[in-house]
């Protein structure tokens, strides 16, 4: 029998939502349950099986009808052996994350870090349908990437591949949480850009961001579009610097295409504008042209859908 | 007929250089003359034929033994077209180099610029032998690279990947001859180390490099040998930019390998001391353990070689 079902996971640090969808991702029955991650990685394993069972039970289906589970997670994570590393807000250690589910329903099951995921999301079911190379970044609290080449998700040898945030350039620009200096996601991270906003208003500039109790990217995205003249100028260097590094990417990739997704991207022409211009300034102007910046087009479920895109696209193999 | 040899052509500025080789790369036969470029595109493609008909005839082999014919040559060319797009030292322009070889000796024939050639010649028969993901980059006039990706050269949308010289590593660093600031290649290149030297020189600093008439990367490394501070230093800054640079590749491809060629790297312990040091420094820790970074394993005759390994590579597809 032709199995015509996946499902997908997401597996985040406050809540597991669970897909069950058809080849195409249309979702037939969806289960968001918390992880409830201080019960320790036993417990969250048996809540990811409960949200299997519930997506099963919910779309009248059996494991026998499913094709492939997909699961993205926060890394680091080893997709290879389907064991999580270590995460900041999961209690895994290097757990065996697959393993006992592959086992328990005799599906075929597949892991993947939430970068890699949104990419293959992207790719199968958002902005980035029916490109053979593409690039997706995601900048939010951090920055990270995936890159689909000939078709199909690039992991690279220790499944660490697009650690975009984590490449320098400005070197020696400010200290990464990495330990690096002048990293991406020290300069043009939403976490960067709130951390300008603090120190403008802890050094007294006269910005309307000084009402904020608490500043993160978000105010300062409101700010500048009321006409705050500081918070434009923190988004204009910040979002300079993401420019260089989606110029960096076209260099290293020549893609046919560079999807932005996460938080900042929802600042929508003022970030897509000011990258499209360091673009143009930076990079060799065939490569430029060649190449399109788009926004992700998956939205709020991009998680589970990604994980849906996993399961597919890893079962066609 | 099994065709078992296949023909590699080095096409440069100065010459033009053909060998005949067996598939493990065993050199039959090779045949070496001036390209006379100035000659213009049509009198080149004729030499061109000349080095193909002599390295058969020397092998005492015809068209029907030949595989394949591979040709490295300077870009940008367009690998997919078998076109030359330009080149600086070269009389062609937008010129189809690939379909009169083809036509006239009746071998399927590929085409594909330095960098690649090197990266292909290196994963086949250099040091990234046996390696399914690797990065090459030649440092010398200019800063360029390769990548093999699950086993392939990646070519990218418009056949321009790993323009790595030209991705930014210091926001508001020296103009590039691209345009661009604080690029790779104006930072690391082998033109960039000649140049701080001329610039200390220039500005009187008492170093032993004001005896040289002409001032290249060559000079610098030597005076650097000889104990010359000046020297040392600037060695030691364009050197930590070539390590930014590789540490760049490594979180971005995570892959097993980064082989450093070109004339840079033939400073020896010295190159590879430092950049190995710099990685360490800037990558996470993990993937910079899993990478090893080496210097090229081809010598003199890499782009001959190298044209060899893609004619095997193309026509195994």
């Amino acid at each position: 029998m032709e199995k015509k079902y996946v499902i997908g996971i997401d597996l985040g640090g406050t809540k597991i939502n669970g897909a069950l969808a058809d080849l195409e991702g249309n979702v037939i029955s969806q289960h968001i349950i918390p992880t409830n991650a201080s019960e320790g990685e036993e417990k969250v394993l048996n809540r990811i099986f409960q949200v299997i069972e519930k997506v099963l039970t919910d779309a009248s289906k059996t494991s026998e009808d499913i094709k492939a589970i997909g699961i993205g997670s926060p890394g680091p994570l080893d997709a290879k052996k389907g064991i999580i590393i270590s995460t900041p807000n999961l209690p895994f250690d290097n757990f065996e994350l697959i393993k006992p589910i592959k086992e328990k329903f005799n599906i075929p099951t597949y892991l993947d870090n939430d970068a890699n995921v949104a990419a293959i999301g992207e790719h199968i079911f958002g902005a980035g349908k029916g490109t053979e190379n593409m690039v997706f970044i995601t900048v939010s609290t951090g920055v990270g990437g995936g890159a689909i080449i000939n078709g199909k998700i690039y992991r690279g040898n220790t499944c660490n591949a697009l650690e975009i945030g984590h490449t320098t350039i400005e070197k020696d620009g400010p200290r990464c949480n990495c330990g690096n200096y002048g990293c991406v996601e020290a300069l043009a991270s939403g976490t960067a850009i709130g951390k300008r906003a603090n120190e403008a208003v802890e050094r007294g500039e006269e910005t309307s961001l000084k009402n904020y109790k608490e500043l993160t990217s978000y105010e300062v995205f409101k700010e500048a579009k009321q006409g705050d003249k500081v918070a434009s100028g923190i988004l204009d260097s910040c979002l300079n610097y993401l420019g260089i590094c989606v110029a960096n990417i076209i260099a290293t990739f020549d893609p046919e295409m560079v999807i932005i997704g996460g938080g900042v991207s929802h600042g929508g022409n003022i970030v897509f504008d000011k990258v499209r211009e360091v673009v143009k300034e930076r990079c060799l102007e065939s490569m430029a042209n060649a190449c399109s910046i788009v926004p992700a087009g998956l939205g709020a479920d991009s998680g589970v859908i990604g994980a849906v895109a996993l399961a597919i696209s890893e079962s066609d193999d």
